[in-house]
């Protein structure tokens, strides 16, 4: 039995049987122990074994154990010479060419099956590119040592918000009807898919811990351990989303301050549970004193605080807490100008630099509101130098679109990654702890943190509703393996290894089209939804489709001030909220003044008349009235490019794809018209400014 | 046993012991026969029974049988002057008082019970206004034939809208977990209610009919019977909400055809089967071809077809069609201006007059939208002179502060059955049917219709939510009952009864602290709410606080269309949608003119810049802000009023009473700040006008 095959029922995603059988089709060897490699061995159970010196494919193991005599023996066994093994960093592997042989080495079994889905894309792309790969030694490693996905995930169906928290692809892969399914092929596949990207670890299970997933901590381990036992085979480490109120809610204490002796004896306890049953466990992600969550406020306590009673609790097990920072005041008075939400994460967090535990994480959100289509980087990230901290990104489209519009997001994420936060290293150094030391640079260190992302994923047949949106999924991980990648070039390696079966003729069809409708969809998604940075604009609850003043009056902190004459939040430091100063230099500096503030930024950081002039040389007004309607005109050329690909359908498209993407974009503008004329007639209602081009507004 | 403390855990609402006991000591003799005048013995079992000419209090049925020979009878019986018997009109009861003694008379028996509950009132009144009721005769009978109570109440609990559509005031009374209640001793105790008020019918189920509700015809009809049963012995018929698609959902036709013979033989053994386990059955409530209802449109017939297929078949039992005229496209586009909801009812039925069955009430909204504060009248009421016509009002508080905002609603109903729609009869006059043919009436007589109110009960312990909008439902009855009774008065009778045990001292006082709570409280909440009669502007879905644009870019054509210049909606003929034209004259030509339309309904009407001078001397935009200022200004006399009587809680008011007073009015305080601040800052930022009071605008 072979596990590629695991649920046929189901999209295969960017691991159709045609893209591992280039490697199915050789002679294999397969060289160490290890889960992983049981799992190599599985994938390439249909090849034909070879002993390994003759292999035309090896897979092995090289390990520190493995260093110094073992790996000449090796090197001998795999009939290579022993100059060519190359030295592998943690959790790398190398992938080493010669004439019509491939040897793939891991620096623990999960990297060696990391190595062998590579190979599999390089060939893919290699397919797609006509391109065969040169002979040598490529060498990978991740940037950065936790690469995580967060699901949430509840156990139990919410009437309104359905089963996955702004889910927008079915039910949970992990839980159906109160409890852990029962049948985990489909975690299998998932797992499966992950590994191919570059992804290390999952949180089963919603931030926001209701009651029935409390217990999973408790009577629930024996599920977590079989869900582990999945996720393991594919190298991924198991995290549980936890309640700080667990000692009184699942222990019965009357307390969960974290100062107090049964409180900390508590977590011990319980962390002592999981990893009986769970060794390789990874440990908490916790939401506290956010949105209702409890947390150590209500004792008096610091976050620090918090975290590190876990934090105790898991370190003689090798696990880590992940601490959110996504911590604000969500009662707020929308008349109360002066109290900014942008500003809370910093104000709580920054003050307790060097207070957290050496295993605690700080996991923080890309930007200071809430996955907005467009905001700037959290000041949060370059301010703790003496805490590790993780970048929080959402694959979900909880704010851009819901997968039902086209929104590939890998532009957004990589703009993210390589932005130069603190003015020497960039967003992704950080988080991955990147020693500085290079010439004139002052800023200090980071510790190594990690990369995490709310996922996409449930129960739908292609896993995350617009079969489209799995790119988002694919990019997510191939960029917290590596943040210097091309959004464009990710996007070629998902179009290559999704449509790998196509065939030659085919293919660059389809690559030619996807591209067109993928790879500047995030900006068109910005055209026609809240204009220059100013965000929100949605629909409440749902966060779908446009309410320009849903949120106005509300008390969630997110506003954006329109009145007859301008619009934007004034975040200045000067005449505003102040939130400016959170920022280093040259930041700080560049977002307070309208002069040298980024247009695409510009309502984030000021409020301007509606005839401010951008860079671009229109008027904010303009603008407002020309992107919105250029976005939405794009999507002729969006549906035509879809078209264009109708013959191909029943072949190289899967029927049932066809249909679901074609249900999709026939929403996606639907939505989109909605959006341009909702937002085009409610500045134009307001400013009293027409739009100078005399299109039509309502 | 008695029937009248069947739930001793809820409040007692109108009918407490103590309205009851000035009856109960006297000595007592109840004459004839008929459930009701059971019910009647029930209520006095307690008092010492007498001969019929020695009781001080006699009760006895005088009906059509015992006209002639009988009543000089019965008058001897009673000890009565035979001419002292008075002449009772269909349905009505007379009051016959000598020294010392009191003679009920009922035209029937439902009748003489109400006769018992009107000198119940007549004794709580006098008691509150320290004057005794002079002796004599006092006849009292219903300005119309029907006077009904819809309950929108679902079997099962929907997740977010409850159990009870647009109810807040916990579940159904008649349905629990799927099925109608084991336990009925609540609906009794509720028709109990009705009876002292003058309601002589109620549907049982949501007009919205799912697929549980729609099988009350069927197998469930055993059950709708034995509600019927504790109806009936309050003189109260049963009515039933039906789909208009039962011959296919029910009956496995392929057809709901209304012109199809097999569906007209369906409707008719369908009612064949409710009248023989419920001989009184009233008959059906539909709702049809509206907001995704089944209706007679799919099948290209007319709402007249449809309603007759059903009269048909309900006409050999004596049963009456109730079918609903709210019948608009939900669907609309907001960008398109001509087409105008408040037009909707009178363009589908105007047409038809004339072509319904004889056992067909067309029954219609009293407003031409959806029973928001401020309405005009509908004008389809005056329409159709050939056509029965029910008058329906909205006792639920769905757009009037879901019975957390004080909201008396008497003084509104009142306006509406007194306003002389047609030039010459009012609202009230051409629903009752009252025959034209004074000196210089030129109008049409309309055949009998009736009222009909959606009730805001439910298995609440106050049965309302809010204590004090019990005094809604009982305004009702009683308006129903007798349309020109003053607002102020029917509080008063309210108050009388529902504290009738309060004592003397009392008594004055909560009559004096509630009198300046509710009675101007309709007007007060329209002042802090949408002005001017534009309406809505509340929170989409709910319909609970504000949301100042919260349906104007929405499918549901409830628009303001206000804008950096005006606001309002232009339904002239001279250049809006022509809705106007609708109305007979003068209403047509009041309303046209922005100078002859009441300050109230201007914007209803017209779409005026924000400078433009109501009639009461202000702009409109400063009506605005003082209006919505002013009336949360009054919110301090509010709550110094109720706690004026602090305390009488725990004696002349109950804790639990005032407890939950005090919630709703907190509640109360802090929406209507909400809807102030909100509705204000909205116009400011629009119109750019400063309050010319200067009070703050956020």
């Amino acid at each position: 039995m072979t596990t590629h095959t695991a649920n046929t029922a189901v999209h295969p995603a960017w691991l159709p049987d045609a893209a591992l059988a280039p490697l199915r089709t050789r002679t294999v060897a397969v060289l160490g122990e290890g889960v992983c490699l049981d799992t190599v061995r599985a994938e390439l159970a249909d090849a034909r074994p070879a002993a390994p010196a003759e292999a035309t494919l090896a897979v092995a193991r090289l390990d520190a154990s493995d260093a110094a005599a073992g790996t000449s023996d090796l090197a001998a066994a795999l009939g290579l010479d022993p100059g060519a093994l190359p030295t592998l960093p943690a959790s790398g592997f190398a992938i080493v060419r010669t004439a019509g042989r491939a040897v793939v080495l891991g620096a623990d079994d999960a990297a060696a099956l990391r190595g062998l889905y590579a190979l599999a894309r390089e060939h893919a792309v290699a397919a797609l590119r006509s391109e065969p790969h040169p002979d040598g030694v490529t060498t990978s490693a991740p940037a950065m040592p936790l690469r995580m996905l967060d699901h949430w995930d509840n156990m139990t169906v919410h009437p309104v918000m359905g089963q996955v928290e702004r889910g927008y692809s079915g039910g949970s892969i992990f839980f159906a009807d109160g409890e852990v399914r029962t049948d985990l092929s489909r975690v299998r596949a998932y797992a499966r898919l992950l590994a191919a990207t570059g992804i290390d670890a999952v949180a089963l299970n919603n931030v926001n811990v209701h009651a029935r997933e409390a217990r999973l901590l408790t009577d629930g381990l024996p599920d977590v351990a079989r869900v582990a036992a999945q996720l393991r085979a594919y190298g991924i480490r198991t995290f549980l989303s936890v309640s700080f109120g667990s000692p009184r809610l699942l222990g019965g204490l009357d307390t969960n301050d974290p100062l107090d002796p049964g409180v900390a004896a508590w977590w011990a306890e319980a962390a002592n549970a999981v990893y009986d049953v769970v060794p390789d466990f990874g440990g908490f992600l916790v939401k506290a004193d956010s949105e209702g969550q409890p947390g150590p406020f209500a004792y008096g306590r610091s976050h620090a605080d918090g975290a590190n009673v876990l934090a105790a609790a898991l370190a003689p097990h090798g696990g880590t807490v992940l601490w959110r920072a996504f911590v604000y005041n969500h009662t707020q008075d929308w008349r109360d100008r002066s109290t900014d939400r942008a500003r809370a994460a910093y104000d709580h967090f920054a003050p307790l630099d060097g207070a957290f535990a050496d295993n605690v994480i700080v996991q923080v959100k890309h930007g200071p509101m809430d996955f907005q289509v467009r905001e700037p980087l959290s000041p949060v990230i370059a301010a703790m130098p003496r805490t590790r901290v993780a970048l929080e990104l959402q694959v979900t489209q909880e704010y851009t679109g819901h997968q039902r519009h086209v929104c590939y997001l890998a532009p957004a994420w990589r703009e993210y990654l390589t932005f130069p936060l603190d003015g020497e290293r960039t967003v992704a150094e950080i988080v991955a702890g990147t020693p500085g030391g290079g010439a004139g640079q002052a800023r200090p260190s980071h510790p190594a943190g990690g990369i995490a992302a709310v996922s996409n994923v449930g129960d739908d047949e292609f896993w995350t509703g617009h079969p489209l949106a799995q790119a988002n999924l694919y990019a997510f991980g191939r960029l917290a393996w590596d943040p210097t990648l091309e959004p464009d070039a990710v996007l070629e390696e998902w179009i290559a290894l999704t449509f790998a079966g196509a065939g030659p003729a085919a293919l660059p069809r389809i690559r030619a089209a996807l591209h067109a409708v993928m790879a500047g969809s995030w900006l068109r998604y910005e055209g026609y939804t809240a204009p220059l940075g100013v965000g929100f604009m949605v629909t409440p609850g749902t966060h779908y489709g446009p309410s320009v003043d849903g949120y106005e009056y509300s008390p969630w902190g997110t506003y954006h001030f329109a009145d007859r004459d301008g619009v934007g939040v004034d975040r200045t430091r000067a005449t505003g909220t102040g939130y400016t100063g959170q920022y280093p230099a040259p930041w700080r500096d560049v977002y307070e003044s309208r002069r040298t503030c980024p247009d695409e930024l510009l309502l984030f950081f000021h409020h301007v008349p509606y005839d401010h002039v951008l860079h671009s040389g229109k008027t904010v007004i303009q603008h407002v009235y020309d992107s919105r309607a250029d976005a939405v005109a794009e999507l002729d050329d969006v549906d035509a490019q879809w078209e264009s690909l109708a013959d191909l359908v029943g072949t190289a498209i899967p029927t049932a794809l066809d249909t679901r993407v074609r249900e999709r974009l026939a929403e996606q503008r639907r939505s989109a018209v909605e959006w341009r004329d909702q937002v085009r007639s409610y500045f134009f209602r307001k400013s009293g400014v027409p739009d100078a081009t005399g299109r039509r507004i309502y």
